[in-house]
């Protein structure tokens, strides 16, 4: 089970002994109704499930059921005979022809599936923080790195538009892997329906919204199963990359951005100067602990003939683990990028640090469009290039550098004049087009 | 790179340096187009790169790159210098306002693409095998089995039609995945545009058959490739599920199928009777690969600010093993399924092998229509199994016997009469809905 | 946090709040005695914090730091501000010079030699039950199989002495996890020991029998905790190994063993005839956890620079989790192996069920002794065998039917008489090495 | 099978056909003669076999070799077969008793302890080029970090003997694996040296170095491969570790540290000013296959009964790609760390960054030391770092400017005087125990 640290109660609640509980009565009850409407047990008696059983599962019951199984070893048997200390003499008719795993399977997916809605609803509440943040932050040019190496000019807004682009791919692949188990089995012992019909699963299935198991077996597949947690790892991995993101740019070298600081919080038990980025470092660790349940969860797909019951183990750990991690993750992301400080100044100096080096390609491409070869407008770039490198090496003073440089170099003048090479120099070339791929993005710029 | 034993030509081809190459050119060649259309560089250029430089990627070519990589240690601009050789001066005008990834990134998609193609045609293949059989043995009766346990009936035709229906699923999916990647970047250095027009991209994706990237980094986003390969990891889990249930009906014990063994073919070099199911087991240890490089795919999301490398190497792995040995699998799958010889005799033996007992849950049910509480129910009929479970395992003859022992039991007697119970013995009552089952899966029966 | 379901109260405890402030307040009282030892601080103080500071940590207490981190945000602080409202003012000398990571990756060590102290002791009670059970079934003949096919006799006591060799390895690997992760760091904020004498380290790990950690960053290494994790997968591994081997066993057509089924337990809640091999099925599951903590742990290594967070919410889920999932699983595999009933009837006639095919060998090698070339006489064997097997598949009865094949083929005629055809087929011949065997893996026969 | 870019060619060798089939032939051979000591077969076909079959396996030989395996689908028999073609009549006497497996599951081991022993010696060449490295820098103050955020001076030389620290433990866990994995199994069909006396086995065992193993089914038991593998996972995660820390002393806005740059090598195709840390990079991603090999390792452990085939595809990719790709990693980490450029002049220029902050912990200590209590101190330093960071923040010069705020601070100034405070800000401090801590991990300073 999953960290209280680490949890947040409405995600948690699903995975509650009263909510299971309660999603297995309305299993049983709902298939009462079916079984009444097709003859097969007294009306009287489905009105009784309802009238009877319809009682909160409060710790006390829980405990009883607890104290039956113990004995059993049957967690369904358990549960029904409890229920029919409540419901008295009509429970005989209940859970007729089915199988435990028509219970347990159906409530896994109900318990799925509103783990995928507060799932859902994390992503968007991720997405309108990171639309937020990009269009406030639009305009604001920062280096662009590759490597971890200075390339050329991006925005601040543009990093907040790549994670909302690929939080919005998480969200479709999220109602792909929601709709994927979000089917329900009441077909009985091996899936045949040959102790109940398969009108009570159709019932059942509309009344929880969701569709009947084409074919199940005893069980509903696994492969549902494994491509919903292989899906919570892809967004596991996503948040990932915003919590590096974030830690780069924190770090003190670095230091464009900060996870907000609260009043009375210490950084370091021994260093009073310390403000460090402990929430995003987190969410490296929990995307780790997300991705870590994927492969269990394809192990479970080659259960034995009809079924054997190794993947109900794994279940019990990642049904949980993983959708409560993620949901946190999720909060805890959409709160760091809410508050999430930016520093301006620092973001311009870091732009600078490289003495103009990052107009290196403009440059590049405008001695070939002078009728220079590429490889020897590579070769002319470079040397001008290393210098500054070099001096920014040794902690030299670059300013105005690489630009002082090429003006100086013959065989660049030969094919571009100073004020062109100067007019190079230019951030507004870079950002020219954040327009556009913001419409790409969120329809609007 | 994936090993020749479990490769097939079409795929490999895929990953070869010739197709690699091939598209590259394709790539560069298709922006010249776009790059004429709008003016940055000559008509006539453009035109020229696919007059002279339209020429298939010969092992020699392909040496004269390496050659010139292992200087620049720069595979791009090895295969752009070695493009300027047979272009001539025009070709300084290839590649402008490109960045590396612009070239490797959306190649890999569209390998990705072709290889994402073969698989679905994998797909069909090994869905049509197994409607086939699935139809077949649609009324072949067999035992039903939860926890490797005998449990109720169930037909042949049926576990090939839940296949069919996983495979389905995994079709669905696998078109998901390969829409993830069908993207096509051309946004220069960091994404940005800067030094080339987005109608360019717009261009090239078009002639791919690819859609643009909304937002790429210096690279296209890693998430897409993590849920391609996570899809791919579902997809032999599947393949898993199958080949465990055929190593099962296989084994000496059950033998209610064997895969196909030829003439000539010998089991074992020390015991010559052997018949071994190492196809499937095969696929077993195949399933195991490709499920080991998901998380690698994941791992990959969380590239440094605008790109690092990291995941290059991955991809120089993955990118064949995965595809290469998932079409190895379906294929060999697919050949295994088409192929596979039944016994009915033995399914109708082993049918037979509990004395009756496969008819314990419908003698429960009809003691509890007949009023009998569920709980004694249950534990009537479990004294009466219990004996034969038990004659069974010490290896007395209980055929028969179950019906026996129920009829004989006065307790069960006072609820349902002899003939009441030698009518539950049927296993018709098993395979009613079996038609109802197959037009869920394929829309007919 | 592990399942309740699946934990054990001695192993569980370890990971208590109690338990991890009562280590936490240990290493700080042992550091403060040898800060005063060297004269860093008063002899008072730290007598002092040992008289009013050697409490248990109570429900009230934790409660108490939990509401002081609340404010902080930083566990360690919160920890130390409590542990002065009892102290007083001496408070001042404790963590003098340490950080919060001695405490906490020096604590974690505790608890994972705590933990594998458990293990290893899990690990004597699980070979003492497989040595028992060996040697009860040392003599018992039973079908030996490879790919699921009957290959030669082995003996059940064989498979029970190969599981014991195998866990004596697991023991030597965790004995070398264990002293992997039995160091102690108390070497201050960057590891430099710049405000704490590498004195006080040497005292606190000797008091807790850790060694030294020979140089620490802000905190131990991770690849120790790697190494650690991996070794439990691979104990996980060899759970999985025994429990697929115990549920082939029990499945119904082959029977040879079955779990202990104890009175009252109910084996479906469908079908009362089943006794399924839950428990197995359930190690199953627990070995795939197990192994998917792996990779996090391994994840966990490259930490940025002198150390980063992202590997703390990795342990809190893993160390628990790992640990106590093993240790579940070994006491539940111990439990089973004790408790499982053989069936030696069974036994006996599964090793019959070829016709004598598992002696096809042996007349191979006496074939080639007596001249015949190795492929002759591999396919006079295998046309002989071939026969058998196909009426095997047949469901005819093929008792003695291969040895009455042999001897009806002239061909072998001329190679062997029929009187030593029939010496081949003697089970003595393949169990005249066990007591070699035992003598290897258990030192005795 | 890995990648030849990613491949060295002595590790490659291992896996070449001819390295396999040579080891088979040497199994065969040494087993021949342990058969003809103890008179099994006639000592003149033992020497038939070392004269007429000690031939090198050509590419005609393999040819030959593949073609028969296409008819009899089964490598050992194709192998056998050919080799009979050079032995001629004698031939019948080799493999007597023996199963494929002895020879496969041998060799196997025989080929990973050749990879093992390559492997260590790549282990000894990085720890010679880290402790040179280590001894290099040892004196060079450097900003220690950790969340990425300053924290307190350490040196060069100590990342460098941390690293080694870390392999030395590497290279102790690989001999242990080593030792793991480096066993003989001669032992018949399913174990029982029902065919073949245990003393070929002891004598097989001790011609190719390894140990016979204690109890072997029909193969060596898979939980040392699964070790074996994970080891190599931890060692790559280490791999990782050092090349994240060089990646991040190379990112431009740290630049302590480069790859080496050759003359002639371009670090862009579009930019011509950039020197990327691909090589590290690289190794990133290269320590995510070998990681990702460990649980399909893993999985391998669970084989039925006495043996499937399943573990065997899985080998035939993870033996080469694992060891292949683990070599090439150390040895290209190796060449990164022995070139490695170390820029002192940038190292400190870092260290100041901060305006003094990094002395933040000594301040706080001394004035606990002078009767602050611990909570007042952390107030009184804190209130006076956060200017500093702040002006850090927004661009601000921040030399000196902490010690000065510390100076004019009344509550400071009341417990240590402005000489004293002066006196903190001193890295020798700092450095005190580099010796202490050399010597631990090399034994000298």
């Amino acid at each position: 089970m999953s960290i209280s640290r680490y949890s947040r109660p409405q995600m948690s609640a699903i995975w509650d002994a009263a909510n299971k509980f309660r999603i297995w009565y309305q299993i049983e009850a709902h298939a009462c109704d079916a079984l009444a409407e097709i003859g097969v047990i007294p009306k009287d008696s489905a009105k009784t499930v309802w009238e009877k059983g319809d009682l909160p599962y409060t710790p006390e019951r829980i405990a009883r059921i607890d104290a039956i199984e113990a004995e059993t070893k049957h967690d369904v048997i358990a549960f029904l005979t409890e229920l029919a200390e409540h419901i008295g003499a009509e429970s005989r008719f209940v859970h007729q022809g089915m199988t435990s795993s028509d219970v347990l399977d159906t409530c896994l997916n109900v318990q799925l599936t509103q783990a995928a809605d507060i799932l859902l609803a994390d992503l968007d509440g991720l997405l309108a923080a990171l639309e937020r943040r990009a269009f406030e932050f639009k305009d604001l040019v920062c280096m662009g790195r590759s490597h971890g190496i200075h390339a050329e000019p991006v925005t601040i807004g543009l990093k907040f538009a790549g994670f909302h682009a690929e939080f919005q791919r998480n969200k479709t692949r999220l109602l792909a892997a929601r709709a994927d188990i979000a089917t329900c089995a009441i077909s009985g012992a091996v899936g045949t329906f040959a102790n109940i019909d398969p009108r009570v699963e159709e019932h059942v299935a509309a009344k929880l919204g969701l569709a009947p198991e084409p074919l199940s077996t005893q069980v509903i597949p696994r492969d549902r199963h494994a491509q919903f947690f292989a899906t919570l790892g892809t967004i596991a991995s996503s948040i990932e990359r915003v919590a590096v993101e974030i830690r780069h740019m924190q770090r003190t070298e670095v230091r464009e951005a900060e996870e907000f600081f609260s009043p009375g919080q210490k950084g370091s038990s021994a260093m009073p100067h310390k403000r460090n980025p402990v929430l995003t470092e987190n969410l490296t660790g929990l995307a780790r602990m997300v991705r870590g349940y994927v492969v269990p969860a394809m192990e479970n797909v080659a259960l034995w003939h009809e079924r054997d019951i190794s993947h109900s183990s794994v279940e019990r750990y990642i049904g949980p683990d993983a959708t409560i991690t993620l949901d946190f993750a999720l909060a805890r992301l959409t709160n760091v990028i809410d508050k999430l400080v930016v520093y301006p100044d620092v973001v311009e100096r870091n732009l600078n640090q490289l003495g103009g080096l990052i107009f290196s390609q403009r440059v590049l491409l405008a001695l070939t469009q002078a009728g220079v070869s590429r490889e020897d407008a590579y070769r002319l770039v470079q040397r001008n290039a290393m210098k500054v490198w070099d001096a920014a090496g040794e902690g030299r003073e670059t300013k105005g550098m690489f630009l002082a440089n090429l003006k100086a170099d013959a065989d660049v003048a030969k094919a571009v004049n100073a004020q062109q090479v100067e007019d190079m120099f230019d951030l507004r070339y870079h950002t020219k087009h954040v327009d556009t791929i913001f419409r790409r993005v969120f329809g609007r710029a």
